[in-house]
């Protein structure tokens, strides 16, 4: 397949939206409305061999996963995701058509499943890598009205709440790596396709009720010492209050797994984080349970300071860049 | 050096620029000011071992080349360029402080050469790759009042405009590759830190007097056929009519190159060409003088149908993506 053939197919999976976006694929760059109010601006980026294995993930469902790393951050600012670019970087010599079509499908599922109406591929570069496939994603998203929610806000006393149980993908990609597959189905597909918090992001940022949030990817602990600098906040951790799900802990009792490395630096769970002042969090468990989604208070802001206390657990995080 | 000592190297070459854009670095995602406008977006991606060579870019030219490409596009649309986003991929061994500075200096010295106050960094991702270094940066840009200028929108009698001459880029690497470093230091600059035509393109933008217009990174032929097949027309090249410096002729001749190899098939020249009606010639003349530049009739659009006819000249442009 040539540059040509590829666009060609990327186009048959994003045709054209003129009403929305006057121009897509095909110039030298995308146009938008300028009128559309786009201000949020995120990009992640995916490495075969770093950030996924094609032994337990297939090519619809790596780009799955990057797009769903993009809209999780535009959530984490309370906002909706609009239009995004693709970099494709692909390896000299196995992309089959085949491989390519999963790869624009995957993404297209994740752009129907969210039914955000701005949401959709405008553009991008597709060229020859010299190793693996490398995916880069740029999105633009629209703030809520109110601004958008920031991770430098948080405020003393606050707690720290989090809206599903954690560690789910970590241990969905362990039991991959076991040999285990359909041991789990809910957590292989929490691995190789999470779905972004997009309705919750923007109920939350609409809401005015937080002082803070940020989206969890590299582990709950690894991201809350990020807040925490962001702010300048020693915050505590219950361990304990962390939600997971009845599965998660039964199967690290019968695999002798430590849940907690799942729970705490698990990372991939892109859900949120959120601070909430104390007389806030009444209203916000009025406003999830409207969304049919529940608040777990997991900790407090409770110092002035940097750092995340957790207790005797030892920190393994995912760091994406190692010591040189 | 990790994330964080990395990120925190961004922010020291580009530091917060809130009256611009309310968060820079540092967030899940950056914000923009949704009134700025901006309605151009496009993204380049640059692999070591494809795109570059470290034996004759150092990292910084890697990451100047990487910005002036996506400029390049902006400008293409008649466009002055905004913020970016930046997702680098950076090889498991080798990125020293010293190299990670280059790379940021070039990028911050792309962005000051250009003189365009919403030209700026605001973000991006920074992840370890398992095969060597990677760019990709997503710029957003403003088109013009009028309108972008489309690729597509050429017409059948419309002449063939460029407006420096071609061939430089490829032949400064031609040079660095057989070891004549310093022969030609313009060429080598080309290579390594082309100039995208920022104000160029504004002003032809601008002017009204254009009926397409795309940039020149591939290849003039390989270029003029996206155009072509864009538009639905026949382009006819005189050869001879193409600008070239009498130091590409000249270097050529000594070193038993065909010149028409780099003017036509080159690549990364990062200059424009356009298709202008027969009537807005003179105009479009007094206009370049006007901004101390040049028009080069080199061709025209003389019917419809698809393909460029060049005489005899075997082409051989640069295809980012090979068959697999």
């Amino acid at each position: 397949m040539n540059e040509a053939s590829v666009i060609a197919m990327i186009a048959r999976h994003f045709p054209p939206r003129p009403q929305l976006y006057p121009l897509g694929i095909g110039d030298d760059t995308a146009i938008l409305k300028a009128q559309l109010g786009l201000d949020l601006l995120t990009c992640d980026c995916m490495c075969e061999g770093v950030h996924f294995d094609f032994r337990w993930m297939g090519w619809g469902d790596v780009a799955y996963r990057c797009l769903s790393a993009n809209i999780s951050d535009i959530a984490a600012m309370g906002g909706e995701p609009g239009p995004f670019v693709l970099s494709l970087a692909l390896p000299g010599h196995s992309p089959s058509v085949q491989d390519l079509e999963a790869l624009f499908g995957g993404l297209r599922a994740c752009v129907d499943e969210h039914h955000c109406q701005d949401l959709y591929l405008l553009g991008g570069d597709t060229v020859r890598s010299s190793g693996g496939l490398m995916l880069s994603i740029t999105l633009l998203g629209r703030a809520p009205s109110g601004g958008a929610v920031r991770r430098s806000t948080a405020r003393l006393g606050d707690k720290l709440v989090v809206f599903r149980p954690l560690g789910g993908a970590a241990l969905g990609l362990e039991l991959l790596r076991r040999g285990l597959h359909g041991r789990a189905p809910l957590f292989e597909r929490e691995h190789r396709r999470p779905m972004a918090e997009t309705s919750l992001g923007v109920a939350l940022g609409q809401s005015g009720l937080l002082s803070a949030m940020m989206d969890l990817s590299d582990g709950l602990v690894q991201d809350l010492e990020r807040l925490s600098a962001a702010s300048g906040l020693r915050l505590r951790l219950e361990v304990d209050a962390i939600p997971r799900h009845p599965l998660l802990t039964s199967l690290c009792q019968e695999l002798g797994l430590d849940e907690r490395d799942f729970v705490l630096a698990g990372g991939e769970d892109y859900t949120l984080v959120a601070t909430v002042p104390v007389e806030g969090l009444e209203a916000l468990g009025v406003l999830l349970r409207r969304e049919g989604r529940e608040a777990y208070v997991i900790g407090e802001a409770f110092a002035l300071g940097e750092g995340v206390d957790v207790g005797a657990f030892e920190r393994r995080g995912f760091e994406h860049f190692d010591s040189a």
